[in-house]
């Protein structure tokens, strides 16, 4: 089949390891997709109910698309695990990470579902506010807080205030009085645990900007300050040692030193510390070659590690909160894209590579350009008969590292008009767009029971021009 | 003097090569600042006739102030001296790149300034026109044009439009039928220069997704295809080869190979090339590592480059075109913030590094995150009689990578209510700007004469919600 010859020729260009020759070109591979999105016999994505031809004619492309039932099946799997696991200890609260994707409905949707949520500005603590999180259930954080988001965080009765920084105990004391609260408090403790994906190391310092470290008593001092303060009500102490961490070793050494520093706060200064912040950090698949762990096996995981560390220091295990929110944002997005100029582009020994270019670009996903994140993508729209061709599918700025997904096997005859969808785009997308060569932001959609609610609705050129004092 | 001793100690963390210890901590550096920015006795920053303080009591921080003066006469001294060197030949255009840095009233100056203007969508065509550029001096790139976009293009009669594909040339021909018009158009190449800051590599290949390819020929099937579309003017090639260069070895190169390709086409079809596009990529200094050449040294070396490859290859030498956007609104820009927590941070060894968090972040300069750019910094609002201290500055996000400027000499004593100036910030850090973290988009402004004038106003929590359906 000349196809498949062809297929393989092209197979030749340098791909990533773990990146195969896909069997068939047209099926949804790995666990990458959200939970309603599948493809029929006519090889076009269906998500929430809905061809993605539905979802392009009502909104267009690009378009960020949310699985609703995705997205809110994932949370409460998140709270349903943890606070098995943790049952027998002293109880778990998983607190969803607002900056991975946030909106006003998205918001609603925890409040419905009972989650907590954790805000680092007072943007987010006004968005989840109005989406009717309660106010105990919100953790403020953030390695520089401003006074005003302080105040209003102050002012609504935010659950806790995870202080960073020894000028933060001063601050928040001082505007606790000011509005006239006693907030609870958490210090954020930097314990040499760096982790990402399967790796990580432990050293004893960190070279970074969050946290008070323990190794040099930093954080020791904080305690005892905040314990001192008579507006503060100390809570205990937490961490958040990395992103995108596939395995829980980690976490089993920070909840060591966590524990250890516990234990050495309530026996020198008898004041028990009932909270515990493990932070949040857990790895997604955006590609075949990623393999995270099951909410339920981190959730035990981490459980056995607090039981045993709190047993080993000989105190009572504290009540723990995790921040998962790429974990439960990432994989119920998608982003939907209409291709453009498709160009083979000649490379050295005769192969060539395909630039598959699409409607968005790095103002939609900085990721790809940002981090070196590897994404996915598949022809949504029909099926394809063409053998698959190692391609790149760039967007429509202009910078050569405008790309979206580096490197997969599209089929050969990708064309003009055809949709692409990229999944894997919930978290840290949409969240830090840009306006980049004045192209206006996709909208956030939610997919569902066969209907489509738009939750931010597309930029427009007004909208581009509201600031522009000129226009 | 104790202080010195302490900067002496922190000079040990590593600092890059560049990066010497000032010896007045309160002094303006190298080439960094725009030509009205000083600083009188009391070593606050002035800039446009104003202090510092005066432009934050007028609109806040963080905000990117732009140095109207420095900024118009950057754009006049490269349209003064490309027009000069290339005065004897055939002739030179400046097109100021609006990707780098637009608003209205900045596309108003240039307007007035006779500046021609480079756009690459249908929302800097659009912010252009509104500032009164004539469609003839505005040229249309970009490597995945909509429709929509070219129809714009075509119906206001924009000066030239650079087709970077095969497929682009029918869909501009297709449009321009539909539209009634005949456009002049040049051919973006593909020339194998590869070009960044002080080194370059020339192949015959390159993998990136602009540009017609000269070496499988591409570029000349492009060449035979658009001057067979009688829809189209065919004025000549253009290249593109880098960005932040600092010398002209690569732009001499590009020069032989674009003649080359023009003289070629001029032999086999009879049909002279009139343009010449050699694009931007000017680099500026950054810091005081980075010395860019001066417009007039760029416009003489490349004016003499044209010269004898267009001697070598017996052609009548065209008129060129060049394409700053850095190199004018880059160093023309500074941005303005306010201090937050200052946080020393222990390193091995006994060192430590100085955390300076300001009130901004990688939400309004993505680019020491994404690029790994360097600044450089200065404590604006006053005269500190520290000793110099290594010191990192980073923003309010919840992320460890959220770093303004990496490595800079502040004065130890340096704390929370501190202006800090960060220069060459006029180039893609608004451009590129987000609401990670919900987080409001800081304002533009231009000072001149005493006067603050906004281009782009602060972006509200009411802007932010304007798009969320649910608020």
């Amino acid at each position: 089949m000349p196809t498949h010859e062809a297929g393989a020729l092209h197979a030749q260009i340098p791909a990533p390891s773990w990146l195969e020759v896909p069997q068939d070109v047209n099926a949804l591979l790995g666990p990458l997709w959200p939970r309603t999105a599948h493809k029929l016999d006519d090889a076009v994505l269906q998500v929430g109910g809905l061809p993605v031809g539905e979802v392009v004619r009502q909104v267009g492309t690009p378009a960020y698309v949310v699985d609703e039932v995705d997205f809110r099946a994932r949370a409460a799997e998140f709270k349903t695990e943890f606070e098995r696991a943790f049952a027998q200890l002293g109880g778990a609260t998983v607190h969803y990470a607002a900056k991975a994707l946030i909106s006003v409905k998205i918001a609603r949707w925890l409040a419905e579902d009972g989650l907590s949520v954790d805000v680092c500005s007072g943007g987010e603590l006004e968005v989840v506010s109005r989406g009717g999180i309660a106010p105990e259930r919100i953790t403020f954080h953030g390695s520089n807080k401003s006074d005003n988001a302080l105040r209003q965080a102050l002012r609504i009765g935010v659950g806790l205030i995870v202080i960073d920084s020894l000028p933060e105990i001063d601050q928040v004391a001082r505007l606790a009085a000011e509005v006239g609260v006693r907030p609870a408090v958490m210090l954020r403790c930097s314990i040499g645990i760096e982790a990402h994906t399967h790796e990580f190391i432990a050293t004893s310092h960190e070279d970074q900007k969050f946290g008070l470290a323990v190794a040099d008593g930093s954080a020791l001092e904080a305690v005892h300050r905040t314990l001192n303060a008579p507006g503060l009500e100390l809570k205990g102490v937490h961490s958040h040692i990395g992103s995108q961490i596939f395995d829980t070793a980690a976490f089993q050494q920070a909840v060591q030193r966590l524990v250890r520093l516990t234990a050495q706060v309530e026996r020198g200064t008898g004041q028990p510390l009932t909270e515990l912040g493990l932070g949040g950090g857990f790895g997604v698949a955006y590609t075949t070659g990623h393999d995270p762990l099951p909410a339920a096996e981190l959730a035990s995981r981490m459980a056995a590690a607090v039981e045993s560390e709190c047993n080993d220091a000989g105190i009572r295990p504290p009540h723990v909160t995790v921040e998962p929110g790429r974990a439960i944002a990432g994989p119920s997005g998608l982003t939907l894209y209409t291709v453009g100029v498709v160009k083979p582009v000649s490379l050295a020994n005769g192969l060539s590579r395909l630039y598959v270019s699409v409607d968005g670009g790095m103002s939609d996903n900085i990721r790809t350009a940002l981090y070196g994140a590897e994404y996915s993508a598949t022809l949504a729209s029909r099926r394809s008969l063409a053998a698959p061709r190692l391609a790149r599918v760039v967007g429509v700025h202009c910078e050569s590292g405008d790309i979206v997904v580096q490197d997969e096997y599209l089929p050969a005859d990708i064309t003009s008009g055809d949709i692409l969808a990229v999944p894997v785009t919930g978290a840290y997308c949409h969240a830090m767009a840009s306006n980049y060569n004045q192209v206006p932001r996709p909208p956030v959609v939610a997919v569902r029971d066969g209907r489509v609610e738009v939750l931010v609705r597309r930029e427009t050129m007004t909208d581009l021009l509201a600031r522009d004092t000129g226009a």
